[in-house]
């Protein structure tokens, strides 16, 4: 049976006065994260909300910068660690009598919703320890921020660089993307193409007059019908490629001989090569047609050689994956900073209308991190 | 030099008054006709000009149905030929500065404008005829018609088939659409197919959890490419067939499997064949993939080898060369009335922007026809 949860869950949309909870049940934290409505752009009365409650913790230096949070110890620790999340979530369920809604629903203990694995458990976890590690082994720089699920852009993390490198600064970053419990280093990278075919258009009652277009793509598709992704192992995990037409149009009417086809390429490569090196591989198997790249986001090393990463991947005692989506690990990368993805939840699930995650989950992560940054150095 | 041609042709657009002169220069009556604007749906102003004309006619029967005529001479001759050509034109070109509007415009003994070739040269014979051949050696029931450049639902002739057959009967059928002073005998068929393949939808950087329907049309396009469309010698001349895709689609997002991808092909088909046959054909190509029928008008034999049709090409003095294009005289072909077409003008310039006839050419026309319908049987 589905059911509400008790208040104050049941309370209607936050406003800057809503209270959270930081030292009570990282999952009832995580549905009370839920129930403030926060699709991208919508982030403020969430980012209010954990000010707030950050502002109340004497150990935090907190900074705000629009509806992104930075709150960091400065306890003179050799290791800075950052842990970051994005407090918004993609655009709720339009399907009827979908679970992913707001607010959240338990069902048994597993709680559905908008934000139950990408990312609000996460976010809870972050809060959870940020109020209740009151002598970390490290110091940590908790990063929350806004616009992650639309262009890159408008990204907050973004902006912190920008506006805010000095607040960036850290040895590792954990980012709270759900992992189903388990590190997953560094991501795959992404690019775009287009690949074009040109004909000469004539009436199809004389084809013989024209040049068809779509047919002059037959190659193109027999080209990605046939190549074989290669995985490949970086840094100790394997990252597997790939490569896929993702759109094809061609033709204009139905007696028309087409004189264009398009056919648009997404290729996924794995982080020991940059996009320049991923566009050089695309245009060789492709020698010969007009292409152009469209689009294009190195990934990320998963730099799980680097002492911090290793100790955590031990403190976590799971068998470390390669992250296949480009998250903003590349970003962290980008900036020098080696870091992995560490979160409640399966991946599978997110931007989904079944879109859930158990409480187990979020107490386990919690765990992993408090052990990891409790232990004896 | 390109100038208006001296009035009556620059009287603004018609009314149900406007005087037709049959009488006068078969090309000059054609600018005339062209200088009433007749867009499919549009065809009322001419139509009323040329009722109006018609009834001046003392030798002929005639019968009003929407916006087509029929006007019948009865001599109680051994046979009878329709005559027959469409009033409407494809839409005016939107092109700034095109010459194919209305009025119409001489740029020295060239006509330029819409319906010059396609074919308001042809029903200025058919009316020249009608007011001149005052004791034609075989009856002739004249056809004008409308809404013959949109769908075939809508076809004047299809009408007049459907509620006045007794107008219809006849030996033989001439259509005056443009075939540059030749007789072409027969059409093409046409038919048209949707050839799918279905994937699984997968998010791009899992590639592998999915399968690519873009991928899976390569041997669809494979076989269009490699076809080799047959040229069919039927009762003498030589049909060019032709097999292609028109149009293809597939995917909805750059960062998605395609899981459906649709290949439209359209099959024109020599009238050694009807649309079953044509189907059990492309069906067979595509033997596995999903395929469906979506359009089929069967083509039409020539029908030269009748003595009727044969005098006729006689009387022109060319050889006759097969119709690709698709025609109304599949439409007679159903009725059982061999049927050709022969008409001034280039069909390659039907619907162009650049269409236009030559005075010479109507005159051509005019005086084959007039020769074939005057000479002593």
């Amino acid at each position: 049976m589905v059911h509400s949860k008790p208040s104050p869950a049941t309370t209607p949309t936050a406003t800057s006065a809503t209270n959270l909870d930081l030292n009570g049940d990282v999952a009832d934290l995580t549905a009370t994260l839920m129930d403030i409505e926060s699709v991208s752009g919508n982030e403020r009365a969430l980012a209010d909300a954990i000010e707030s409650a950050l502002r109340k913790i004497p150990s935090l230096q907190v900074h705000r910068d629009g509806d992104s949070l930075v709150a960091r110890t400065t306890l003179g620790r050799a290791e800075r660690v950052i842990l970051a999340g994005h407090l918004d979530t993609v655009p709720l369920p339009t399907t009827p009598g979908s679970r992913g809604t707001v607010p959240s629903a338990w069902d048994g203990e597993t709680l559905y919703g908008r934000g139950a694995t990408d990312m609000k458990g996460g976010v809870a976890v972050q809060l959870a320890l940020a109020a209740t590690l009151s002598e970390p082994n490290r110091d940590i720089t908790f990063i929350f921020y806004d616009h992650e699920e639309v262009e890159g852009s408008k990204s907050g993390l973004g902006r912190l660089a920008r506006n805010n490198p000095e607040l960036l600064v850290g040895d590792f970053a954990i980012l709270l993307e759900p992992t189903n419990g388990t590190v997953e280093g560094g991501c795959n990278g992404t690019s775009r193409y287009k690949v074009r075919t040109k004909g000469v258009a004539a009436h199809s009652a004389r084809a013989w007059m024209g040049e068809n277009a779509i047919h002059a793509a037959a190659p193109i598709l027999q080209i990605l019908a046939d190549y074989q992704p290669r995985t490949v192992n970086v840094d100790g995990l394997d990252y597997r490629e790939s490569m896929n037409a993702v759109r094809i149009n061609g033709g204009i009417a139905g007696n028309v001989i087409p004189d264009a086809c398009e056919v648009e390429v997404n290729y996924r490569f794995a982080p020991d090569k940059d996009v320049a090196a991923a566009e050089a591989h695309v245009f060789e198997l492709f020698a010969g047609f007009d292409i152009i790249r469209t689009d294009g986001a190195g990934g990320a090393r998963p730099g799980l050689q680097h002492p911090v990463a290793a100790a955590f991947v031990a403190a976590v005692g799971q068998a470390p994956k390669p992250k296949y989506g480009w998250t903003d690990v590349a970003r962290f990368s980008d900036l020098g900073i080696p870091a992995v993805n560490f979160g409640p939840g399966d991946a599978l699930l997110a931007h989904s209308d079944n879109e859930h995650v158990t409480r187990g989950a979020i107490h386990e992560c919690l765990a992993a991190l408090r052990r990891w940054l409790s232990a004896e150095l």
